[in-house]
């Protein structure tokens, strides 16, 4: 049962049932705030209607993903800070499925709680509204779900589904990539939503922080401003789809990849075409100072940073040697801060770190 | 991260890798066996690829849905099996969408837990894939995420989400429901996926019961057939799909209402028209002995176990008076046990009970 004027589980609420009507209305009017034209919300019912603009599509291609937001949300917990995580799944989803060249129609969340706390509820779909409207996702509708027991008191998991559509012939699939294209990277925000298992065991457990003490600076190299543990930790997973989404339609774009859990070395494979393979110059970004912190106070090996960590760069652009200066100037020029990371060679889909993964830290 | 090649979330993983990875093998070919045509196999990469058939379609309208199993799960959890609560989310989202005349194209899972044992997961997907395969929906992709500290161990959260696809001519939102319409029920297999925090309350907590005992039988009437605690309440939920699907162009069906949370009295008035009600009479089908049981064992009031529950009843069809003959015969013919348990009347969108929702007690 999932649409936006309704949602489940309230039945069976332990809570406060006026509270939870006024967070209920309130979900209703922050996922109406999100309505694109393809919604139906003239009809209401069990499910979200769409209907895809499908004018000029030869072959119109659905993709879709699911995910959650991972243990960043035992972070948020910690800092009583619920309103971030759900931009941050809506900014992974729509960058997932824009690395096959999709532009978002919908999105759908899940929302469950042991006991839910309307406020909570409310700053949840607040940040999953909110990166519906910053990527022109309709939030479609959700579910609500109420499991006394099963959750510990102030966890919610929060899980996102989203669908999007691109033309067959513009699906972006790696075949395109050939040896000599040039990698640009863009920066991330921070974490976005990876590494967080081992970045709460780092820095909470090993090194006995809290969410409100100074983030403190690595040895050696700029320090970065002062922020705190929790700051740096909710800072919000970026969506690509402002800097990328124009480009989908440029031959000299070859590919995308999204860098989540698995890092480059996993990620940038995945848009590889057969017999290719990605150098990659670690020298050629600063890895910035969290994940040199996190690397020095876990004395994690700098390949294993490179599997669980995005390094500081969340997305990478596959494009054409010549026609790609052209793509990276004009990114520059709308101040993505793109930087050319490395090239593709000849190889077997895997990525070579020149000179060593030592040399980012 | 979510295709069918990939899942996310292990590489953080706490467990043996070896078994995540024969696990993650198994789980893929789960997904692949479900697959339609309309999965574009060939192509990995972050999202699940789907193209859907438009041909015969004037405008096609996408209908989605999420939704979760709620707290059935730890009856799973009780009775250590795992493969059904898949079947249940599947068939769940399949008939949330049926009602509204779609049919489904694919299905994206998610499952969380503290430690993800693999057999479990396997067997969480072996039921969602079965799902998937009895409703003719492609498992296009999931989300495993492993989230220490976050579940309780041996606790597996199970999310899904589904997109089908409708005509907007053949669109069921209830505008063709006039006074006079038969409603025809059709049985349902036990709770389904509603109730279950009220259920365990009162069978777990105030009787006693483990999940191995002996159903109970309540006090007068039938008592039912022998059945263990964990056996009843993990019975699938019904997917209607193969009853309803055939009869979705029949100009005599005028609105469909799959009976979840919030009962008939809740579900009905979603397929209601402006201007008409529901007229219900209790005594036109014999309510299963698991939930007299709990309305006798809870001292529950008639009209709440009307809203919690769905009393033997899980979908309803809103029929022409003359047409809606022809099928109801073509459903007894299927065995398919369709009842007539009301009409539609002049109202404001509500159920009226006659006589009285105790007469089913």
């Amino acid at each position: 049962m999932s649409d936006p004027t309704r949602r489940g589980a309230y039945s069976e609420a332990g809570v406060d049932i006026d509270a939870q009507d006024e967070a209920l209305a309130e979900v209703k009017d922050l996922a109406r705030g999100t309505f694109t034209p393809g919604v139906l919300t003239e009809i209401g019912g069990f499910g979200g209607l769409f209907r895809p603009d499908l004018r000029g599509m030869d072959e119109p291609v659905l993709v879709a993903s699911a995910d959650g937001v991972g243990t960043k949300l035992m972070v948020a917990r910690k800092a009583r800070r619920y309103d971030t995580v759900g931009e941050d799944l809506v900014n992974h989803c729509v960058n997932d499925i824009l690395v096959q060249g999709a532009r978002p129609l919908f999105f759908m969340d899940y929302v469950g709680a042991g006991v839910l706390e309307p406020d909570a509820v409310v700053e949840l779909v607040r940040g999953v509204a909110r990166g519906c409207r910053g990527n022109g996702c309709a939030l479609l509708g959700g579910e609500t779900a109420e499991m006394p027991g099963f959750y510990q008191p102030e966890d919610y998991e929060l899980v996102g589904f989203i669908v999007g559509m691109v033309d067959r012939p513009r699906l972006l699939d790696g075949s395109r990539v050939v040896p000599g294209d040039l990698l640009l990277g863009l920066p991330s925000s921070g974490l976005h939503t990876n590494g967080y298992s081992l970045a709460r065991r780092i820095l909470f457990e090993h090194s006995g922080l809290g969410v409100d003490d100074l983030l403190p600076a690595p040895d050696g190299g700029d320090p970065g401003p002062e922020i705190t543990v929790g700051e740096e930790l909710l800072k919000v997973h970026r969506s690509y789809l402002d800097a990328v989404g124009p480009l989908l339609d440029e031959p000299a774009l070859h590919g995308l990849a999204h860098i989540t859990g698995g890092g480059l070395t996993d990620n940038l494979p995945r848009t590889l075409a057969e017999g290719t393979a990605a150098e990659i110059d670690p020298t050629t970004w600063t890895v910035p100072p969290v994940f040199r912190l996190l690397q020095q106070r876990g004395a994690v090996d700098p390949e294993e940073m490179f599997r669980v960590f995005n390094l500081g760069i969340g997305m990478v652009l596959v494009v054409e040697a010549d026609g790609g200066l052209e793509i990276l100037e004009r990114l520059e020029r709308q101040g993505h801060g793109p930087r050319i990371i490395g090239r593709v060679i000849e190889g077997r889909r895997q990525v070579v770190y020149q000179p060593g993964c030592e040399a980012a830290f």
